[in-house]
């Protein structure tokens, strides 16, 4: 189908391959998202987000009025996504960069409805990732490299179980999923998260049909939320969290929606060669 | 340090920047190589392949009356490298599909020598890798997944030992390195294979220091030297070769040279933004 043109960036090494398609003429298809996303065969990313202005694409026509621009969000393996807070601090960059929207406060059309993220002329990009909530079950334990640990249940639109432990070795080689009890119906990500000071954690993560990743960006909010909780921290409350691909920062607003703060990096553009 | 031309290729998913620089004007440090190299950070590959005419190589200048182009192969760890077949494939195409050289028979320098290709205007290439020969010791044991095999030792450049199996599957997930005894002072690289019927093997590879790979070129080589040694069949022998990332033909010619030949696939170009 001859060639495309891509940009590739990543936030704290959460990578993703984008797609400039302003019309939505692009018939971007399972195959084609994988052919793209194949770290060998392809550029290689965890996703592919589309660049499409709302008004052109039937899932996003409806927040035509309120977002001018829709991140068309694709795993690797070709599904749709609803929501990435990397993701959409790389879309965000990639907005502002290519001169699409000006520097300040932008409203992005997602699968998960209209996102605020407020971008810079250049550095992090901050995102509001909405509010947190604790869905339960109460008594959550993790079982990983033959330890067992309580865990909290939270939820960022997608739920997670936070571990606190002393030292992030203790989780062991991640090679396996953990062992949740009791078994979440739709899978859950597990955080193993480690005070490294006031106000700053570092965490691992085993994100649901990924394995270890070097960042998850609901899983830094998931173990911020929880570590606040842990720590009495009246909100506002601020975390520096520290990720295996990086630093992010994450705010518990008081009215309880979550921001999360960190960088979105452009890596190469060109053109891809499709057979 | 701005912007960088670079294509992106693969042979059998064995993967590779490719960094035109025909002047030798490219500082190409071993950080650069690593930030390249980066699968989430960076482009991602296994090693980058510059471009540069052997007169303006250091390493080159000697061989610049017989071939024209020098392969500066780098580890995506940054260090050095002699060649690699795969990799030298994917050279060869660019400097064809570039208009660097006409299709035909090539002479490419690399740190190990000037080396043969063969590359039409399309399609697979073949390469002449050289003799094998048999170092040994002649007495190898493999150990993986709780079981013993002999293996053979072969020389292809670099040391392999091949084990015959029934099954691909009966090495396990070859997570961790095989055991080999006795063990080889520089590391070695271990092929597990098998019969798909008559000059048909398979295999799966694991390389020293890099674990369980798509494709390893002189592996391929040396699973066939062995296989025709096995198979009692005369030279020349012609064996298709299936790994993980591909199909691959070797042959072992009547002079004891082993031809590799296969893909060898452009994938992308464009202009990497280096911080």
């Amino acid at each position: 189908m001859g060639s495309l043109a891509f940009v590739k960036g990543h936030g704290t090494e959460n990578d993703f391959v984008l797609l400039p398609d302003p019309d939505g003429a692009l018939d971007l298809t399972p195959a084609v998202v994988r052919a793209l996303c194949d770290r060998r065969a392809g550029i290689g990313a965890d996703g592919v987000l589309r660049v499409v202005r709302s008004e052109n694409a039937a899932d996003a026509v409806a927040m035509a009025a309120e977002a001018t621009w829709f991140m068309d969000y694709r795993n690797a393996d070709g599904s749709l996504a609803e929501m990435c807070g990397n993701g959409i601090r790389v879309y965000a960059r990639f907005l502002v960069d290519e001169g699409l929207e000006q520097p300040g406060v932008l409203r992005i059309a997602t699968r998960d409805g209209v996102k605020v993220v407020r971008v810079g002329t250049a550095g992090d990009v901050t995102v509001d990732m909405g509010p947190a909530t604790f869905p339960g079950p109460d008594e959550v334990k993790v079982r990983a490299s033959g330890r067992t640990w309580s865990a909290t249940s939270v939820a960022v639109g997608n739920p997670h179980a936070v571990v606190m432990v002393d030292d992030l070795d203790e989780a062991g080689r991640l090679r396996d999923a953990p062992e949740v009890e009791p078994v979440f119906p739709d899978g859950v990500n597990v955080e193993f998260v480690v005070s490294r000071g006031e106000r700053h954690i570092a965490l691992r993560v085993h994100e649901r049909g990924s394995g270890e990743t070097r960042s998850c960006g609901t899983g830094a909010c998931a173990a911020v939320v929880a570590a606040a909780r842990r720590d009495g921290v009246a909100l506002p409350a601020s975390y520096v969290v520290d990720v295996p691909g990086g630093r992010l920062e994450v705010t518990e607003r008081a009215d309880g929606h979550v921001e999360l703060t960190g960088p979105a990096v452009l890596v190469a553009r060109g053109d891809v060669l499709l057979a």
